[in-house]
Parts: C-alpha cells; structure tokens; sequence
C-alpha cells in the first residue's frame, strides 16, 4: 500500500482509486512519501559495483531512482507484474538518467531468470499484496547465489497508534486493512516477515524494526508523513471501503479528521516498518546453516 | 505497570495482586525486567560526578540500584510515596552497597525541597500511574536548576502487536489498560509523553522511542521480555479483571495463552517504550525557549 506495485493477486473488486501508482496524486503522494522516508528505509541498502540486483515489484520505480542512484556501479533489474507499472518506470528511470537499471514486465512466480544468477534480491512494499508470500520468496531463493542477500521492507497497519487516540481513526485504518485483505494481501504483514523469510527457506534472517515517531518538533515528519503519506493513503480508500459497506461515511470522515488531529502541536503519531537487513541474512549454499548463532543480536530498537 | 512505584492515585480497588513490588513474583518479574531492558531503556542515561539526580517514584528500587552504579560520583535522591517501597528499596541499596543513594518517602504532588535544588530528575514507570501528570512534571520541572535535565521513562500497552495477531490476547491486555484507568492511571501514556512534558513546563522536548521488537532469532528476549515481562504482567491482572466483569475467566485464559504462542519459533512480539532523552531536553530558564530550534532531528528510530 505505500509504494505501487500491482500485485497478480489483486482481484480488481475495488475502485480504480484504490490501485497504486495510476494517478497524479497517487504519484505525488508516493513521491512525497519516498522523499521523507528514504533515509529510514534506505540507510543501511548498499550494493557493492559489479553486483546484480534483482528489485521485485519496482511499480512505478520510486524505490528503484533511489536504489539505483545510490548504487551506481551495481546493475538492477526491476520487475513488476503491471505493464502500465514498468512503463511508468521506465519513463522515470530514463527521465534520471540512470543507466545502470533493466525494467520488465514479469511475475514472481513465473520468473524468467536462471536459478542464482542474482547477487542479491531487493522486496519493498511488495509481500503486503501476496496471497502466496512463502511461495514468492521459496522462487527468490532459488535466484540468489552462494553469499547472496535479500533485503525486504514493509509496512504494518497495525502497529499505527497516536495520540489523540480516535475510535473513528482506528476504525477508518481498518477499512483499508479489510480491503487489502479482501484483495487478497495482507497490510499487517510486517510484523510477519521473520516467519515468511524463515518459511521462504532464507536462514539467519535478522528483522530490523524501523519506527517512525512523529510529534510537533518533527515538522517535516508531522507533514511528509503523517499527513502526505499516511493520512492521504487511509483517504484514498474511502470510496471502496464506502461502496464495500465496511463503514458509514460519515464514521469514515471523522477517522480522517482524528488522523489530522494528530499533526496538532499536542499530537504524536506513530508507525513501524521492518526491514530484513540485508548484511545479515546471506544465503549460504550446501550449508546447514547456523553459522549465525554467533552473531552477537542487539535485541532492541532506538532512536533519537 | 512496568517497574513499581504506589502511585498515590491508586485507589486500592483492585486486588493485593495487581499492587507493585510485594511479592515474591512480581519482585522476580522486575528483576528479570530490568535484567532484558536495562540497555535499551538506560543505554544514554549518564550523570555527571557530583551532580545531584532527584528519582521520582522509585518503587523497590530496581531502576535505583541500576543508575547509582551507571554513575558512581552522581548523588541521588531517590523518593517514593509507599512505606512499604521505601523500606525494600532501602534494603536493596544497602545490598548492594551505595553510597551514593539516599531514599526518601515523598510525594509528587507535596514534594520537600527547594525549588532549583536538583541538576537533574529521572522519571521511569511513574507518569502512568498519576491521574495528574503535568502538575507533577510542573512540579519537577521547579525543583530543576538552570541547564538541568528531566528524562522519563514510560511504556504504552497500546504499542503491543504480535504474531500471530490473536483478538482474546488483544482483549486480556485491554483489562490492564481499563484497570489502570479506572485506578486513576494510563497504560497509554507512553505516545504522551511529549505533549505532557511541553504542557508541564519543559520546552525543547526530544522523545526517543525504544522499541523491543522479538522474534525466535532473539531468544533472551523471547524469555526474557515476552514471557516473563509482558505476559507475566498481564497473567498478573487475571482476578482484578475477571472481579470487575471485564472479561470471560476462558477468554482471559485464551488471550494469556496466545501471548504465550508469540513466543514459539514463528511467534514475534512488539512492544514500544519512550524515553525523554536527557541531553536533549535541557531546562533553560531566563530564556524563552526555542534555541533548540537548530537541532537538527532524526525523525525516525531504527535497529539492527
């Protein structure tokens, strides 16, 4: 849900206005959004040059300018399922100037690649809109060589929480729950990517929490996150959760409204993504693996 | 809930069981709490030599013994409003041989020193359990001197979320909530901590989230925070909740045991503390304020 990919799972039973990527405030939104998140998600991503990346699920290729520009020596090839998606990405990653990218159309799970012939495999904001996930990354698996990784990242709708607390708000968040998970994704699926990895055969997977805390000394946050990314998303579900008869509108607006509440001087508003690090989940063939135990975790998360 | 002080709001409607720090258990649950969360909760926290720290509502002194040996040559004062607190926390310093410690009984809201008389003031598990937080920080915020420092310390039960997600666990865990409230308290305090602390007084507030985020790749924290923290606290509100009518005896039971499946090898389990973090958040009286307005912010939190 925060960054476009049409999955193959979508089933097409909402409004146009639910589907990522395809109009202009849909493309600010994510754009506004990349913009203030990108040092949180991205921080720790670095590829070294010569290696071969593959991004599944680029969408309209916000995370792939990023990944590519700040890897310039590594080569990408970013898939996504939705012709419309790549085209849009291809314009983007032409209109950067970047080189060193590869868009095509192509589905998970039919992946026109040989087993390892990637280095490394990057997933963001793609598992959230998989009916089959441990399937999607048993097939990624195959494609890493021997010292590969996989980096995922993904949100969690569940672990939004603010203050003021809003019934409304809470109530207004879970349509968009309810719709991801009639279309056949699942929009609390960061808290689960530790099992999903570990079921998807990866091994010393190591799940790397990324909050976003946003109160009133953090204005670019209060407005590039709460506002322009969270808030704008739980609206743009208004007219399918509507129409589904999931809430009244009346409800539904005053979600909104709770959720703008929070960017007041005496709000807070807070979100979790989780981030697979990628340093520390290397595949390791013809091993039994556990040569992690070692690796020494720190069990916590923190932040200034 | 987390560390035990008597609030002097509490109003002795529940059961002796759900009291702080006067059992053998509950003594061994903090001590095993203190154990697991002492680096992510005090990793930062440092005193000068020869400062003086007053410590509001420091219980039987678990976080006590913590910081007087984090800072040898800082002189702390450490009160509580319960008798019976003072009297085990008295006992536990002197175990653990300190100097440097003296406690006192004392309230928050009656407190005997002069105004401007403390660097700094430490404040950990406490605002949760006052029906009035901001005149207490009011108050606190008095006895600091020029270019002193507050840090709190708070958890929020609303923080928690867990896989698999589990609506009998969400219901055991909403009976400490209601019962803290109804004790006068607020489970949810931690997101609060900000707007509290601007509206008692203090300016340039920095909240810095500390998230323990588990899964089976951690296990001391599976052991250590899921099972003999957090689900050992909620075990522990059983017989309050089910006298209050607040729940089904079977549906409590459920909900403790799908606390206890987060903690199998697919299981995860989050749970999010805020911390007001001392250096930033300095007194600076004779000024209006707003000279932190340059710091630059980290407005997210992040983990390995």
């Amino acid at each position: 849900m925060f960054e476009g990919t049409l999955a193959e799972t979508y089933t097409g039973t909402m409004s146009e206005a639910y589907v990522h990527g395809y109009d202009a405030r849909e493309n600010e939104r994510l754009r506004d959004q990349a913009g203030t998140l990108v040092e949180l998600l991205h921080d720790d991503t670095a590829y070294p040059a010569g290696s071969t990346v593959l991004e599944v699920g680029c969408g309209v290729g916000a995370q792939t300018v990023t990944l590519a520009r700040r890897c310039p020596d590594a080569r990408f090839t970013s898939i996504d399922v939705s012709a419309d998606s790549v085209a849009e990405a291809r314009r983007r990653v032409e209109r950067a100037g970047l080189a060193n990218v590869e868009i095509r159309q192509a589905d998970v799970f039919a992946l026109p690649f040989d087993a390892e012939s990637f280095d490394h495999v990057f997933v963001c904001f793609v598992l959230e809109h998989l009916s089959r996930p441990v399937e999607a990354l048993a097939n990624l698996h195959e494609l890493l060589r021997d010292g590969g990784t996989i980096t995922v990242i993904e949100g969690d709708h569940g672990s939004t929480y603010f203050y003021p607390d809003s019934p409304s708000a809470r109530a207004a968040i879970e349509c968009q729950v309810m719709l991801q998970r009639e279309a056949g994704g699942n929009a609390l699926v960061g808290r689960q990517v530790y099992p999903l990895l570990v079921e998807g055969g990866f091994d010393a997977v190591r799940v790397s929490p990324r909050m976003v805390y946003v109160d009133a000394s953090r204005p670019d946050l209060v407005d590039g996150f709460t506002r322009k990314t969270f808030a704008a998303m739980i609206e743009g579900v208004r007219e399918p959760a509507v129409q589904a008869g999931l809430i009244e509108p009346a409800r539904f607006d005053a979600g909104v409204r709770d959720l703008h509440r929070t960017t007041e001087a005496d709000g807070v508003f807070c979100y979790t993504f989780f981030k697979v690090s990628p340093q520390l989940s290397m595949v390791e063939r013809g091993k039994a693996g556990g040569s992690w135990g070692s690796v020494r975790w720190r069990g916590v998360a923190s932040a200034v």
